[in-house]
C-alpha cells in the first residue's frame, strides 16, 4: 500500500533487524506525516492534531510556577518518579474517574483507586504496553470495522491478528462479537483471543460511541467467554475522546448509515436525563475489576505536548504493564505528572475542558454545515454527524476509492491542495476485504474558515472523480 | 533469586500472558524499590537517584517561562511533536556533541547532525527501542562483566542472551572481545551477535571508563567482524555519565584491581593535555557512521524528572527506532524537549552541569574518605576510586556473598539499616558463574553526612559477617 524509501533501502540493508522491527514498517502515520512535509501548502483535514488556539499556555505556566515555587516540591517533580506514576496524580485521576461515573450514574457501581492506575506517555504507550503484555505472534484482538488505525499498527507491530467486526450507529455489534467468538471456538482458535478493543466515545475515525446497553454487554460477553475457556479475555476501553462531547448538532436528522447524511443517535439514559455525555464507562460495568482496562489521556482535552496518559486496569495487568514499562523507560516524565496533578487538584483542568468543548463544538458544526453546503447534492455521499470527538466520517459511492494511490487522493493533494485520511487504513483484517470508499475528516487543526475552505476543495476533488 | 509476591500470583493467574511479559518478571529494580518502600528508615546507598539539592528548580521555572511567554511558541510546545523529537533540540544536541568532541580532539573526526538524532523518554527508552529493533529471541549482546544491570533486564525482556566478557581498569577487554567473537564463529553462532554494549564513561556499577585506545579498537573490531560475516554488528555506547567527571581523587594511588584500594587510571590523551574528561566518544571513531549508537541523557546532569534522553545513530537504525517508537508512543513529551532546547541554547545547562560536578566531586571524595576510614583495616576489601559517575564499586573477599538473600544483605538492611545494590545483579550470563562478592555504593542521593554514616553502618555489617 505504501511505498516508502526505506522499504527499498531495507532490501539492501546490511542489518539483520529483528522480526519486531520488520513488523513495524509501513506505518500509515509515517506516510501521512511525509505527505504533510512534502506538501506544506496542502490544507490538512487529515492530521489528528488538536486546535492550537485551544492549547493551555496560561494554565501551563501557572501550573509550572506552582509546582516549582516550593523548593522541595520542585525538587520532587524534577527527581525520578516511579514506574507506575506520581501518587498524587493517580489519586486525582481516581477522583476524576469517580466524578465522571457519578455524573452519569448517581449510584456508582464501582470506585476507582490510585493503586489500579498506571501513568504513561500518552495513552498510546498504554496501548503498546498492553499489546506487549498480552499478545504472542498470532494471538487475536477483536476490533470494530473501522477502528483507530494507530492501534492496528500496534497490533501488527507485535505480530497479533486484528479481526475486524461490523459496527453500526451504536458501535461494535454485540451479535457479531458473539458470532465471531463462536466461530473461533469452532475453529479451535478461541485460546488465541486475548483482547476486545472498543473506543467507547466518538470513535476515531467514525465519531460513533458505544451505546449504554453495549457497554454492559461487552463486559458480560468477555466474562462469559473467559469463564468458558478458563483464561481471561480482556476488554480495552479506549476513552481518548471522553471529554470532547458537544451534544447533537442542532440540525441533525437521524437517518440510517450509508443513505445520505446521517447522525448517530445517542440513546437517552435509562433515567431519562437525556443524551448527554459522559455515559458510564465500560469500566464501570466490570464490578469485580478483573476484565476491563480503561485508557485515558490529557492529549485531546488539555495538551498533547505534556504527553500524559493513564490506564485503570486489573491488578495482574497493572503488574505486567509496570514490569514492561520498567524495561521501556522506568517511568514517564515525572515533572509533567506533577503539572497535571496540580491542574486536576486546582480545578483548572475542568474549566479548560469546558472551553475546549465550546471551541470544538463550533468547529464540528462548521464542518457539518460545509458538508451540507458542498456535498449534499452529490449522489451516494453520506457522513456521520458526530456528537463529539474530532472527526467526521464520510462515505463515497462504493466504486470511488480513497486510498493513497487512488485518483481521488492524488487529485485532492496535487490539484486541490487538501488532505484527508483514507478510510481503508482504519480497517483491520485482510487488505482485500477492507472498505475503500471512506474518508476521515478532522476538524481538529483548521480554523472554521480553513474547515469550510478544506471541505470546498475536497468536494471539488470528489466531483472530479465521480 | 528474587521472591516477589506476584511470582506466586502468576502461577494462579487466569491470564495467558505473552512470552514478553513472562521475560519481564523478576526485575531486580522492582525488588530494590520494594525494599526501599518496606524499610523507609533504611539509609540507602543503593538508589541510583540524583542529588536532590542539585536539581535545577530555578532553571526549570525560567525555561518554562521563556518557552511559554510567547503564545505561539508556547502552543507549539504544548502541541504534539514528532516521533523523532523537536528539531530545535536535536540541532542543539548536535552542536553539543560537536563541542564535546572538539574539547577532546581539536580536529574532530566527524560532525554530528540533527538528522541522526532521536529524542527518547530518558536514554533508557533508547536502549529498549534498540533492543527491540535488533534482537530476536536467542540473539546475542556482548557486554562487560559487570555492567549496567537495568540493560541486562532489557536484554532479558526481549529474550536476548547477554554474554559477559572480562573488563579491567581500562574497561571491556578487547582481547576478550576478539576471542569471544572467534569462539562464536567456531560454534556457528556469530550470526546471532547483533550488538556490543559499552558504558564509555564511569560505568554503572564500577565507575571505570573505556580507555582511549579501546574506544577506537571496539569500533575497528565491530567493523572487521561485520565485514567478515556480511551483516552489521553495532556498538552501543552508553554515555549516561559523560558530564559527571570530577578528576582523580586527590589521594588516589593507582593499584591493581582486587588488591586493596584501587584507582582506575585514566591515561593521558595523546596530545599530553592530561587526563581530563570528556574523552573523545566511541561514536567519534565511527567515521563513516554506520556502526556506533551514542546514547545520552539529561537525567544525571540536569533533571531525571524531565525524562529527556537522546541517541545519535546510523540512519538505518534511526528509521527502525522511529518506526518502533511510532507504535510505542509516537513521541516523548514535546514540552520537555522545548525546555531542554531553551536550556542548551541559553547556555544555562552548561552552567548547571558545572555546579553538579562540583557537588558530586565533594560527595565522591566524602565516600572515598569514609571507605578509607571504615574499611581500610578489613582484609581482602578493595574498592575503585572513580573519576566520575555516581558509584563506588567495592569488592569483598570471595567467600562473602552480597546478594539479596545473603547474611550480609539481611544484616545490612535489618540490623544496620543501610542498603546497597548487590554486585551480582550487574553480571550477565549464567547465574552460577556470576561474581557474588561485590557491592555498588551510590553517592548520588545521600548528603555528605549521610554518606559517612551509611559507610560506617555498612562496615559494621561487613565486620559482622567477615
Amino acid at each position: 500500500m505504501l511505498n516508502l524509501d526505506y522499504k527499498a533501502a531495507m532490501n539492501h540493508s546490511q542489518t539483520n533487524f529483528s522480526q519486531r522491527r520488520r513488523w513495524a514498517t509501513d506505518q500509515a502515520i509515517s506516510f501521512l506525516m511525509q505527505q504533510g512535509v512534502e506538501h506544506p501548502h496542502v490544507l490538512s483535514l487529515g492530521a489528528g492534531l488538536v486546535d492550537a488556539a485551544s492549547l493551555p499556555v496560561a494554565e501551563a505556566i501557572q501550573a509550572a510556577q506552582e509546582v516549582l515555587a516550593d523548593e522541595l516540591r520542585g525538587q520532587s517533580a524534577l527527581q525520578y518518579g516511579t514506574t507506575q506514576g506520581e501518587l498524587r496524580l493517580r489519586q486525582h485521576l481516581a477522583d476524576y474517574q469517580n466524578r465522571l461515573e457519578q455524573t452519569s450514574t448517581p449510584a456508582a457501581r464501582r470506585v476507582a483507586v490510585a493503586d489500579e492506575i498506571v501513568c504513561t506517555t500518552g495513552s498510546q504507550q498504554l496501548l503498546a504496553l498492553l499489546a506487549d503484555a498480552l499478545f504472542d505472534p498470532g494471538d487475536i484482538c477483536l476490533v470494530a470495522a473501522p477502528t483507530y488505525f494507530v492501534f492496528l499498527g500496534v497490533l501488527e507491530g507485535v505480530g497479533a491478528r486484528a479481526i475486524a467486526l461490523p459496527a453500526d450507529e451504536h458501535g461494535l455489534r454485540m451479535d457479531a462479537l458473539q458470532a465471531e467468538l463462536q466461530r473461533l471456538e469452532a475453529t479451535g482458535e478461541l485460546s488465541r483471543v486475548k483482547l476486545i478493543y472498543v473506543v467507547s466515545e466518538f470513535e476515531n475515525p467514525t465519531g460513533i460511541s458505544l451505546s449504554l446497553e453495549r457497554r454492559e454487554q461487552v463486559v458480560e460477553i468477555a466474562k462469559a467467554w473467559s469463564k468458558r475457556r478458563g483464561e481471561r479475555i480482556y476488554v480495552l476501553e479506549d476513552a481518548a475522546y471522553r471529554e470532547l462531547h458537544y451534544g447533537a448538532p442542532a440540525d441533525a436528522v437521524p437517518r440510517p448509515l450509508g443513505s445520505g447524511p446521517v447522525s448517530h443517535a445517542v440513546r437517552p439514559l435509562p433515567d431519562g436525563r437525556g443524551t448527554d455525555f459522559p455515559l458510564p464507562s465500560v469500566w464501570s460495568f466490570d464490578i469485580v475489576g478483573d476484565t476491563v482496562i480503561h485508557a485515558g489521556t490529557f492529549s485531546k482535552s488539555f495538551s498533547p505536548g505534556l504527553r500524559v496518559g493513564f490506564g485503570l486496569m486489573p491488578r495482574e495487568l497493572r503488574d505486567a504493564v509496570n514490569d514492561l514499562k520498567g524495561n521501556q523507560d522506568f517511568g514517564s516524565a515525572n515533572f509533567n505528572q506533577h503539572l497535571l496533578a496540580e491542574l486536576l487538584g486546582s480545578g483548572r483542568f475542568a474549566i479548560h475542558a469546558e472551553q475546549v468543548r465550546a471551541a470544538y463544538r463550533i468547529k464540528r458544526d462548521t464542518m457539518l454545515a460545509a458538508a451540507d453546503e458542498f456535498f449534499a447534492d452529490l449522489p451516494g455521499v453520506s457522513w456521520v454527524h458526530p456528537h463529539g470527538g474530532l472527526y467526521v466520517w464520510m462515505t463515497l459511492p462504493p466504486h470511488i476509492a480513497t486510498g493513497f494511490d487512488s485518483p481521488l487522493f492524488r487529485r485532492a493533494v496535487d490539484v486541490e491542495q487538501v488532505m484527508y485520511v483514507p478510510g481503508e487504513l482504519c480497517f483491520g483484517g485482510p487488505r482485500d476485504e477492507r472498505q475503500c470508499n471512506h474518508m476521515r475528516l478532522s476538524f481538529g487543526v483548521q480554523s472554521p474558515d480553513g474547515l469550510r475552505e478544506g471541505m470546498r476543495r475536497l468536494s471539488q476533488a470528489v466531483r472530479a472523480v465521480l
